[in-house]
């Protein structure tokens, strides 16, 4: 997934390997841009947030940044006010090395909960962490935040706002766990569009709700979960986007971000699936995604994808318990194009057997039709396998 | 689990092999009592319900029955107007046979959804079915709900009401699946005590609110659950009973669900371990509720449970995406009494590898103080293992 264009006008990075990994490898990475940038983030929204989180949440609200500083190995969540000062403290050295102030350096971890970051690994690599950083560096950055990832996860897309070439590029590490302790799903956008912060930041919250928002692993939310997006401005085109132009970039933005999205999802915990759940003709768009998530979320549908089993009794169950208004009796179910229920039973013939056929590929969608409205949404998911228990159920240690 | 007891005043059962499961055994049974009864019933919270709990939801409202007949390989659910229509038939078959009105008989299916009754199995087991009906086959009965419950749930309580020796028997099949397709949950309670109807049906709403709703397999609810309470009053006592007896009943009723209800958990797909989840200390009892729920249903949680592993950060992030009111910092986590976290953050010394060998054990308790309030409640739950995707994504056919 590498692309040739992960380089950017006006932002660096670096990566080190320093210790935190317990098997080695690129594991504290930093980005940075010598020309302040507008910035913008969406956090988790579990309530147990690690202190990353909660300090960034906190200095992205002047709008401003010029470095992200991640490691990879360590959550640093549920370290109490001990991890609050561990990761100002690495802040402050990236920004003294860099010579900014710490309140423009945003930081991102990812790792197991609850032990405490290794100040020594951090304090010993600052120097050549920083020494290092490269505009060619940041595809090393998007290794160093991968955990059990099986592949980096990056893209880029180029745009022409005002007569100026823009490129947006984006990172991301997924559902991977370290030792393996908690999916933690990292993405770091960078732009060298010229755009002004709340503008930005109107973009990125629609994008991300369309996006990231929009895919689950194993409906576990996690503490650490982070999204910047840096913009620098030196395309140099005007700050003031025209609204055909803003479309344009939040169009890609979104296009963006969906190859990301799909990336992690299908590089989930012992995943060998990507399928969307895409419910129409719901009552409300409320309804829509309830539907969806369920469906998304049950091991009973996500064990039957595993299987290549069109076992729509288990959509039936799962939509049945979404607390959505519907009436049975109206829905319709396709698998791949195939339906397979009308007017909530089974649709006669090999309609079966032609599902079982299409669930046998990779990626497919799983059509539901409520017949309840007009409303629509969907999740793309991933099947529940004997490799996501192996993962999860080793010792972390 | 089999006792002696299982054997009660004035009813009867009766179970054949029809031919409705796959691979043969008993499947299609009778429950009689001469005497009419008075009688309660709880059913599925799922939108979706399949036919034969539409059926009983009403016949039950006029609180009286005779009869209960359950078949289990089919689920009769979404099967439309045939689904209804052949429930129906089935309990106007053996209400002629009987001969008592068809209201009368409550009925019950368990195993694949979405395919029709194979009613040829059904009307030629019927007379064979009536005339085997016997006190010593409730046995059967309970043997016949099995789908790949991997042993049959059976107890009693016997207790003293108003001088007279009343008996409490129960059955009750889990979360095993036919071939496999839903996990359903069927139990029924018989007993020979006189009481009113709507007494009985407070009582067992309470009762199965306590045991029954507090237990997960996997936080899919099935189209078909159903508990059934019949009391037939040969035990003779009076009618009226004093506060003082109506509470020994709910509390005898009580222990003996909450042994059922252990034995389902126990029994659960797959699983190996039975662990209570005891939320304490929340400053409401929906929160103490909600966030055990959410523990019990995490993969990440039953993963590590699994694996023996007391890895509290998945714990905590489950906490937090709860949607509770809580304070990371106030949070003290146990497991089997060795105390892992306190005040959010990691207990130092052996307390890990001490709560690590708890854990290897087969039962304990898992247990969580908020430090927000007085509530708490709990949940029975069990680890998620290779077992339990191997019995779901096997093909059905």
């Amino acid at each position: 997934m590498y692309t040739e264009k992960f380089k950017i006008n006006g932002f660096m990075g670096a990566a080190v390997e320093s210790g935190l990994k317990k098997h080695g490898g690129l594991d504290f990475a930093l980005i940075y841009s010598e020309r302040e940038c507008a910035a913008a983030g969406v956090f988790t929204t579990n309530t147990v947030k690690a202190a990353p989180v909660l300090i960034s949440m906190d200095r992205i609200s002047s709008g401003r940044a010029a470095a992200i500083v991640v490691n990879a190995g360590n959550a640093n969540a549920c370290n109490g006010n001990q991890g609050i000062h561990d990761a100002m403290r690495t802040a402050e050295l990236i920004a003294a090395k860099l010579e900014i102030s710490p309140d423009k350096v945003l930081i991102a971890s990812t790792g197991v909960i609850g032990s405490r970051l290794d100040m020594n690994c951090i304090e010993k690599s600052v120097p050549g962490l920083v020494k290092t950083l490269h505009p060619d560096g940041l595809t090393d950055v998007s290794r160093a935040i991968m955990t059990t990832d099986s592949f980096s996860k990056t893209g880029s897309r180029t745009i022409e706002i005002g007569g100026k070439i823009c490129t947006i590029c984006g990172m991301a590490k997924g559902a991977g766990m370290i030792m393996p302790n908690m999916a933690t799903m990292l993405c770091f956008i960078l732009t060298d569009l010229n755009i002004e912060q709340t503008m930005l930041n109107d973009i990125l919250k629609t994008s991300v709700d369309r996006t990231f928002n929009r895919i689950t692993v194993d409906g576990d939310t996690s503490t650490n979960d982070t999204v910047f997006i840096l913009s620098n401005g030196t395309a140099e085109n005007s700050k003031s986007l025209t609204p055909h132009d803003a479309d344009k970039f939040k169009t890609a933005l979104i296009s963006l971000l969906e190859d990301l999205s799909r990336m992690i999802v299908k590089d989930g915990e012992g995943a060998t699936k990507l399928v969307k759940i895409e419910v129409r003709g719901a009552r409300t768009p409320e309804d829509a995604e309830k539907a969806a998530r369920t469906i998304a979320n049950s091991n009973l549908v996500k064990t039957a994808l595993f299987g290549c089993d069109p076992n729509w009794g288990r959509i039936m169950a799962a939509l049945g318990r979404s607390e959505i208004i519907m009436d049975e009796r109206r829905i319709k179910i396709e698998i791949g194009g195939v339906e397979i229920v009308s007017e909530g039973t089974a649709v006669p013939g090999n309609a079966e057997s032609e599902a079982a056929a299409v669930m046998k590929t990779d990626e497919y969608d799983l059509t539901i039709d409520l017949g309840m409205g007009f409303a629509s949404d969907f999740i793309l998911t991933c099947d529940l396998t004997h490799e996501y228990i192996n993962i999860n159920a080793d010792y972390r240690s």
